[in-house]
Order: C-alpha cells, then sequence, then structure tokens
C-alpha cells in the first residue's frame, strides 16, 4: 500500500542505465536522498554519513551505508546488496570505502555517470570527490540527471499524488472547520493536522507505507495582514474578524506530496479584499487554460503576466506561476518566463499566481494540476469560490 | 526574547571579516541558510530561489533575495541593505544579479572568500558558479569557515541551548505521561509536542522570537523491537508490555536546538533488557567522564570503544559517540575515532552511545552536554536512571 511497485523501480533503473550505456558510462553513482528513494524505495533520514548507490550496467544495485543503517537498509531498500562501512568520519573515510567498493567492483577504470562529484551535507560532512580517489576513473557528473528522469509522472506517481490530494483536502477543511475568530493559528494547525494523519495512519491499517503518512495543514503565519509575505514563517497570530488567511495543505503518501492552498476570510470580506480575490482567481484560470502538451512553460507564465498588464496588478505581483511538484515541494520545471521546458502530459503543477497587498494581506490559491493530452486535470479537490471560504 | 542580540551578529560578522582581511579577501559571500540566520537572524523558507549574503570589509552587510522575499527581509534581516531580483529562473539568472551586483560594489576584480562556488538546492535548481560570471574576481571558496566559527558556542548561545533543553525536556515528560501500552506512538507524540509548543507560545506571550518556537517529542519507529534500528522511522507501532522505547526530544529556541532521548520501558523490564540499559548508561558515563578541554574528539570515542571491548559489546556497537549541535541537529566536530579536533570550553555534545540488541530493541540516552573549564555540564535535565523510566 502506498508505494511504489518493484516492476516500476525496475523500468526507473533501466532508464538510468539506458541514458549511461548511450553516453558510455558502466555505472551511475548516485548520493542524493530523493535519487536513491527515487530508485531503490529506501527512505531514510539523511546525515552528515554518507550513503551511496551504485547501480551497474548489468542492473545490479548496490547501497553503501554507514553500519547504523544496515539492517535497515537490508530490510526496506529494494536492491541486490547493502555494504557498510563503520562511521564517518571514522578510521577509514566513508568515500574510500566506497572507492575501495568500486574497486572490487571492476569500476577503478571504468567510465561513471555520477549524480555530484562526490557526497555533500550540511551537518558537519567534508570529504573528497570520488574522482581523486579513483584516479583511473572517468567520472561524468550530471547533478540533473533524475530530475529530468522525474519530471514527467508515471501513472504509479499519479496515483499517489491523487491519494496525497486527497488527504490534503481532508486536512483543508479540517482547517477551515477550526479556523474562527480568537483560535490561534497554531492551535488550529496542530489539531488539523493531528486529526487527517490519525485518519491516514487509520486507513492504512496494519500496512506499513514506506514513508510515514502523515498530512499537514496550516497557515505559516499568512494571517491578516502578515499574509501579504508570499513566504511569511509563523507567528502565533489570533485570528481576528477581517482577516485575510493564506493557508497550505499536504499530505506524505508514499514519499509523494501535492499542495493546495486557499484564501479564505474572517467572517465577511471587504469590497477591497472580494476585488483582489476575485482578481487571484481569475489569474489562476488564465493560467489553468495556458497549460497544454507542446507549450513551453514560459508561455504560461507570460499569459499570467498580462492579465497582470491588464488590470494594473504589478504593484502585487511577487512570483511566478508555479512550480513542478512530486517528491520534493518544488521540482522542475517551472511556469516562468525564463523555463523553456515543453509542456508534457504527465508533467504536474502547481498553479498559484498571487496577489500582495501591503496593510491589507495575501491572496492566493494553490490547485496542484495533471497535464493530460488535451489540457489539464485538476487534482486538487476543494472549492475556489469566495462564498466556499469564509469562515466563521 | 529568544534571539541573538544585534552586538553579537556584529561580533560575528567581525570575526568573519578579520578572517577575510588575514587571507587578503575583501569580501565574505555566503549562500547557505544556516550562515546566512547566523549572520543576520534572517529566518526564511530556503527554495530554489538563491538567496546570497555579501559582507564587505567595510563591515557593510548586504542580502539578495527573489522579489518574494523583499519585505520579509527588510522587517526581518538585520542587515544593512536587502537587493531583490525578480525571479528564478527569470529573464536573468539570479546568479547574474549577484554579480551585477558585486560589479556595482566595485568588487569585480576583488579576492571574494565564499563559502560555496555558487547557490546549490535540491529543489530544481540549476545556474554557473559565481566564478563564470565574474571571470576578473579571484574567488577563494572555504565550505567549512562559518561552520568553524559555530563550534564554540557563545553566552548568548548556551543561552539559549539551556533554554532549549528545558522545552525539551517539558515535551519528554508529557510523552512519559502519554506513553502507555495500547496508545499509538504518533497520538502520543503529537499530543505531547502540541502541549509543550503551546506552553512555549503561551511563555514568549507579546513577544515574537526570530524563529517559530516549536517542541517536539516522540519515538520515530522506535518502538519494541523496531528500536533496535537507530535511524528507524515512524511505523505507527502501537505501545505493549514489555517494550523497550527509544525517544527523541527537542525544542527550537531562537534557531537553536538540543537533544534529549531516553531508553524507556512498558512496564517491568526483563532482566536481559535492565542488563542492556546499565551497560548503556555505563557507556554513557565513561563519555561524560572523557570529555574534557584539551582532549581530542577521537579520544573520548576510543575510551567508550573500550568499554564496548571489555565487556563484549561490539556485536551491538553502531556507532560514534555524539556530536555537536547548536543551529543544526548535527554539527562538527564529531566524538568519533576519526576526528582530532581537540576539545574546548563551550563547544557542546551529544552523548549518545548505544546499544542495539536484534529482536529486542535499542538502548540509548543522549544529553546534551556543555564543556567547561574543568569537565562538562549536563544541560539535560531529566532523570536517566532505569526506575524513573518505567511507563504505564
Amino acid at each position: 500500500m502506498w508505494r511504489i511497485s518493484d516492476p516500476e523501480l525496475q523500468r526507473r533503473r533501466r532508464r538510468v542505465l539506458e541514458e549511461a550505456s548511450r553516453r558510455g558510462a558502466a555505472a551511475f553513482v548516485a548520493y542524493s536522498p530523493t535519487s536513491i528513494f527515487y530508485l531503490t524505495n529506501f527512505h531514510f533520514i539523511p546525515t552528515e554519513r554518507p550513503i551511496a548507490l551504485v547501480l551497474e550496467e548489468s542492473g545490479r544495485c548496490g547501497l553503501l551505508v554507514p553500519r547504523l543503517e544496515r539492517e535497515h537498509a537490508q530490510m526496506a531498500a529494494r536492491v541486490d546488496e547493502v555494504r557498510d562501512y563503520p562511521e564517518y568520519p571514522g578510521d577509514v573515510h566513508p568515500m574510500e570505502h566506497l572507492a575501495r567498493w568500486l574497486r572490487d567492483r571492476g569500476l577503478a577504470r571504468a567510465h561513471l555517470l555520477a549524480e555530484a562529484a562526490g557526497y555533500a551535507s550540511a551537518w558537519g560532512y567534508q570529504g573528497p570527490p570520488l574522482a581523486e580517489l579513483l584516479p583511473d576513473a572517468r567520472i561524468t557528473v550530471d547533478t540533473r540527471l533524475i530530475e529530468r528522469h522525474r519530471m514527467v509522472k508515471s501513472a504509479e506517481e499519479i496515483a499517489l499524488i491523487r491519494e496525497s490530494c486527497r488527504w490534503a483536502g481532508r486536512a483543508h477543511r479540517l482547517l477551515q472547520e477550526y479556523a474562527a475568530a480568537g483560535a490561534s493559528e497554531v492551535a488550529i494547525s496542530h489539531r488539523a493536522s493531528h486529526e487527517a494523519t490519525m485518519a491516514m495512519l487509520q486507513a492504512c491499517g496494519e500496512a506499513r507505507p514506506v514513508v510515514p503518512p502523515s498530512a499537514h495543514a496550516g497557515f505559516r503565519g499568512q494571517v491578516g495582514p502578515n499574509s501579504a509575505l508570499p513566504h511569511a514563517v509563523t507567528i502565533n497570530a489570533v485570528l481576528r474578524p477581517g482577516d485575510v488567511l493564506v493557508t497550505g495543505a499536504t499530505a506524505h503518501v508514499g514519499g509523494y506530496c501535492s499542495e493546495l492552498e486557499r484564501t479564505m476570510f474572517v467572517g465577511e470580506p471587504s469590497p477591497e479584499q472580494a476585488r483582489f480575490f476575485r482578481h487571484m482567481v481569475a489569474l489562476q484560470e488564465v493560467a489553468f487554460a495556458a497549460i497544454k502538451p507542446g507549450v513551453p512553460c514560459a508561455a504560461v507564465d507570460r499569459e499570467v503576466r498580462r492579465y497582470y498588464d491588464e488590470h494594473g496588478l504589478w504593484p502585487y505581483w511577487r512570483h511566478h506561476v508555479g512550480h513542478n511538484i512530486g517528491l520534493l515541494g518544488h521540482e522542475a520545471p517551472f511556469l516562468d518566463v525564463g523555463d523553456e521546458t515543453v509542456i508534457e502530459p504527465g508533467m504536474l503543477f502547481t498553479v498559484e499566481p498571487g496577489l500582495y497587498v501591503p496593510g491589507m494581506g495575501g491572496f492566493r490559491h494553490s490547485d496542484t494540476v495533471l497535464v493530460t493530452d488535451q489540457g489539464i486535470e485538476i487534482l486538487t479537490d476543494y472549492p475556489r469560490d469566495l462564498e466556499s471560504l469564509i469562515c466563521g
């Protein structure tokens, strides 16, 4: 339940190997938690201790992990071999353990395709690039290989993201139910997130998804005038009559997430608030209509910018239309004038053009949409109209 | 309340500039959220949109942010200037905006000390190194400069971490109170974390700390036999009589955190469980006694390893003794045989040697300790003895 199947993991690896083979490489080396999860279903806590994946042209897939992850990796990672090293920094550096393993596998003089020069972590890690330890190997670094493979989602991925949208909606309905003048943003968010998460866990029964299921809904400080900051952080605001609220909800399903955001009001909005709300909804409609296969991402942002032009809304513009989403909260490509990636069926986007009015608040909905053969399907299932978004 | 003072931010910047000056550099450039927070108190949501700090030899400190963070940075960042660029990827790449700004500041041909070659993010970011855009500048990359400056904590930092220990203790007491046979690990954790966080917010009153206060306590899947995995992930276990539990608690105070972990039992432990518990406590005592100024970190791990030798405990060893802690959950240096950093007063360490018995469970306490002139002060205030750690 809520996991990518083994055949799909195999398809992903074959695709990586096909690309490696086209580029003349005998193996692929990955270090990032996202890439390792994408290829093995192994969900772990990333730390300063390197974890590396080696995918050989034979299809053999191995993981190098610190000793403390051995049993966990053996249980959870869909790989052919788990190797371990004692500790970081340790007597022998983990990258040297990786080099030794590659030598043992006959890859000391091979052409290796790698997603980075070496391991990286902000948690006090330091270490040499692999090339320094394997001077006879030829190492090609391509930091975006797996990211490119992740851009168009498979049927299994879309199913998990649909499920994420469903639970995000549930968390958000609770959030809206509990949002009332006098309540604390943190308390409302904790309650809604807790109840939605427990409902997800109940739905799982005895099944144990590869990633712990959780749902979250909250305001992140976007309450009243503070919602004019698109990336506000929690200020423990107390909701007051007349406040504009900008919400956010997501749910983690098998490692995948989605994005649902709504502009809500505590009580009836003022005419000015209602006017900005209507413009914001119209901006989203422009984007929905513009997203289709064959169109560059940039064209969608340009269409939406035209609406800002035509209605004199540039003082309230703060950011582009949206981003791809999947394993990470933001993924390439971006619905941005600078991104010429051509939209394809199976891509997912958040659609979230916003208006931010200093002193009054922010106006942003975000819907997660799937690109279909003709246009889009909105996966987010939540009302977008003003009347449905007034809280007690 | 719960923020580093402006004079301390100034001292930190002067120290960076002294090092830059010694190395002949005219400015320092930083990209990581941690370094930027350390030098400006600006807490923000890191994304694919670059944020960069430029600290000039005059002491002038500026931030380059995306448009959507302009007002937030102007309000929250203790800097002399906030510059912004429209968006990522945008018509003009944000790194080009950074290069233009440096040119405007007369730094196009300067020697720059930088903490990375360029911005980095897993969220779909790609971009050139700064050196490519400023070909006449000399750029020295030192990824560990701020990390070195963060190793020994100041009085203000220690005060925040003491406060973190206090709230982590509170969250943990609630966790222990609610831990009972038949209860779900997730439900217990949500309840304890919620109540402790609300208490922190109440203590803040109208004050708005630079980082939203929060406390968290939980089990992270370390329940019963699954606690034999040092880095288990939540499995939504239901507690059962006879389970060993390994907990974890922390609290975020002004950007700083601490670590409190305890081995607990649901009901009376078996004689075997009690035996491993006593060994674990003894291992921690060995480490406490070994940590003193002037001693290399490696020596502490070696002392503790001697205990594993003497008592035949190697089958249950999984990791080293501990790590520094502060702005990040793990920081260098490490109490590890491979880390020869000399321990100094003002360093903080988690002390958490563990024993992991397949089929039975894990045994690990983690206490946050401060290195003093003579030895250590244990900042964690929570019982360590078996009798105090039996739950209902």
